[in-house]
């Protein structure tokens, strides 16, 4: 069974536990802006037209779109009912409505929730002008908490996907530690890593990030072919991929001895630590039911009673058809991360916990591990790193 | 000079010859949702908190983003000012909306114009939000003119560009007629192409299409394994490609002759030839200041004239940094299409001209060519197809 057959089910099992009536996706022209909502519910062709998913707590799944795209709907065997038009949507839309009887629409817009906000203003009002003269017209709600479940709450398949990305992952940070050299710059390593994920024939999920010493600039900055690798520095490599659309988002540490160091010094030492330690204290909080903002808190303090500065990011996101995706958030209780830290975990969502400390005169410290949340706490996906990678060069 | 910092430059123009103090684009997570807008105001990097990207009217270029996006949007030199923050956006917008103290700004949403609706419904009521006890709360308007105006005007440098992507999509049409041989499918056609795109080190604008005789179904859906090549068939391919990020869009028609013919019959000479009359009608119709439908009115006339049903689609869509790009339609006034048919056609305009007809027992024949508007006319980019490919197979 395909992810989207698995995933349009669970969104007619997730309507009824929520008590909406219908979710109705609006969209046109997928290849200008493409709702993120789409993953879950069309296959990978495009959409040209207006077209309207409509997915009800009563198992309707229904879809309207235009004449030439609809040979693709049908061939995806997914929808039950495939209607299309030439010239207006709207006479099908009221009338599929009409069928369906909802007093709550589900639509694909949010305030904080970016995955599920996936519907244009311009097609906010275009709907709401369809609607004017309707029973309809009050009906509309915000996806959501249907998208924010439908996205955390991963089927087997999903995990599958996710932990064949975490281990590609991996690979590629291996190959990290064998090819750094005395000289080589942050820009040879991204090309590395890029090269390395399409002789897999994959795709990153992310420019992969790469801070090499004390005087990169931390962040998503595109790495420099001028800051090269030397004795005494930290090397730190942020790099996921997409396998089959599902992300992996990892961070990795290599530290560069100097001639006469069989270890690094204690506060490189001290540094990754902390940093394992934070994370480790994060993984123990996280279990379904506990609030994003929970999790992040005891790992965020970790690092602060440590005596070192404050992320300024969230402590995990998750992962899933986007390297960041969307609903509950581990973060803390900033504005612009909204009510996304005030979400419930659930079992069965993936999450990253990654965070970082500066270290003068060596630079980033910073690990980043991916987990799934279980029954009753949760499990690593990664092989976590335990320690940091010496290498001698 | 870059193409972005050239359209950032076009953008003042524009804003001051449309009045607008100010345009702001509004966007956050770009991985997730893509505001087209985008195309012309950042290079390639993805942003990740919320950003606010300001161009004025007098001048001013401002971005505003989270601390670890700063960096790459620096290193663009196309910002004057890029302020970063940690917490909240809020207090920066509001500062630099003092500073610059516009009477209208322009947002990116419409209800026609695709390519000018990228703000998402969830950031229209941030923005709402932010803005609700300030003097700029009733400041908001549509960018739909200004996008239209900047995407469909292309400098030299896009097209070039275009052009590039015109001459590589033939060279993929070329292939087809080296390539086709009896009982070939419509799929390995399409596979043939994407390979072909792949060498090139381009991607696809647009799935390859592939029609292969009668029993084909006409639209946007996936070649088939199952439709092969036969004798007396027409072959329509609907193929173009992304060249650093500028579209083309081509259909060429191959003929597989019959064992006991030279030439084509009458029905299939006749559907071709008023395919190219038509495309030649709109042609002669398109010039700056004539209206989108006024020209799609012509050329489909010719193919009511002759006898054949409607295509029921535009006869031109703009071609950019999107396949289908927005702004000014040359396409029927029918609901769907909205304003985007009432736009006057601007010089340096690209845009396809492309219909078809069905012929019975033969399949269907279509044609698509890209033009650019001139001062007083249009040019072809496209290398005309003049009369059927015929194969003997």
């Amino acid at each position: 069974m395909s992810v989207v057959k698995q995933k349009t089910d669970q969104a007619v099992q997730i309507l009824k536990e929520l008590d909406i009536d219908l979710w109705l996706t609006y969209i046109r022209k997928t290849s200008e802006v493409h709702d993120p909502a789409l993953y879950f519910l069309l296959e990978d062709r495009w959409m040209t037209w207006q077209t309207a998913i409509l997915i009800s707590n009563k198992g309707h799944k229904f879809v309207i779109c235009g004449r030439y795209d609809a040979a693709n709907v049908e061939a995806s065997g997914i929808y039950d009912k495939v209607i299309s038009y030439d010239q207006s949507i709207k006479d099908d839309l009221l009338s599929v409505l009409d069928e369906i009887k909802p007093k709550t629409i589900a639509i694909n817009y949010s305030f904080d929730n970016i995955a599920a906000d996936g519907m244009t203003h311009g097609m906010w009002l275009r709907l709401n002008k369809m609607l004017e003269d309707t029973e309809y017209k009050d009906s509309l709600i915000s996806s959501e908490n249907l998208l924010a479940a439908l996205r955390g709450r991963k089927t087997e398949l999903e995990l599958e996907l996710v932990k064949k990305a975490v281990d590609i992952s991996e690979l590629g940070h291996k190959k990290v530690s064998e090819t750094a050299k005395i000289g080589v710059s942050e820009e040879d390593i991204e090309k590395m890593l890029l090269q390395f994920t399409e002789d897999q024939g994959l795709t990153v999920s992310y420019p992969p990030l790469v801070h090499v010493g004390p005087d990169t600039q931390i962040g998503h900055g595109k790495p420099s072919p001028d800051v090269k690798i030397g004795k005494g520095n930290l090397i730190s490599v942020d790099y996921g991929v997409f396998y089959e659309g599902y992300a992996s988002d990892l961070q990795r540490m290599n530290y560069i001895l100097q001639d006469n160091e069989d270890i690094p010094p204690v506060e490189v030492r001290r540094a990754f630590e902390t940093c394992f330690k934070a994370i480790s204290t994060g993984a123990e909080k996280l279990k379904p039911g506990v609030l994003g903002w929970e999790v992040d808190y005891v790992a965020r303090k970790v690092i602060t009673d440590a005596g070192y500065d404050e992320f300024m990011h969230a402590l995990g996101h998750q992962i899933g058809r986007n390297v960041h995706d969307g609903g509950c958030l581990l973060g803390p209780k900033w504005e612009k991360y909204g009510q996304s830290v005030m979400y419930p975990v659930e079992e069965n969502q993936c999450f990253t916990l990654e965070l970082h400390v500066y270290v003068p005169n060596h630079g980033y410290c910073s690990i980043e591990e991916n987990v799934v949340v279980t029954k009753d706490g949760c499990k690593f996906l990664s092989d976590r790193q335990m320690e940091l990678t010496l290498l001698k060069l």
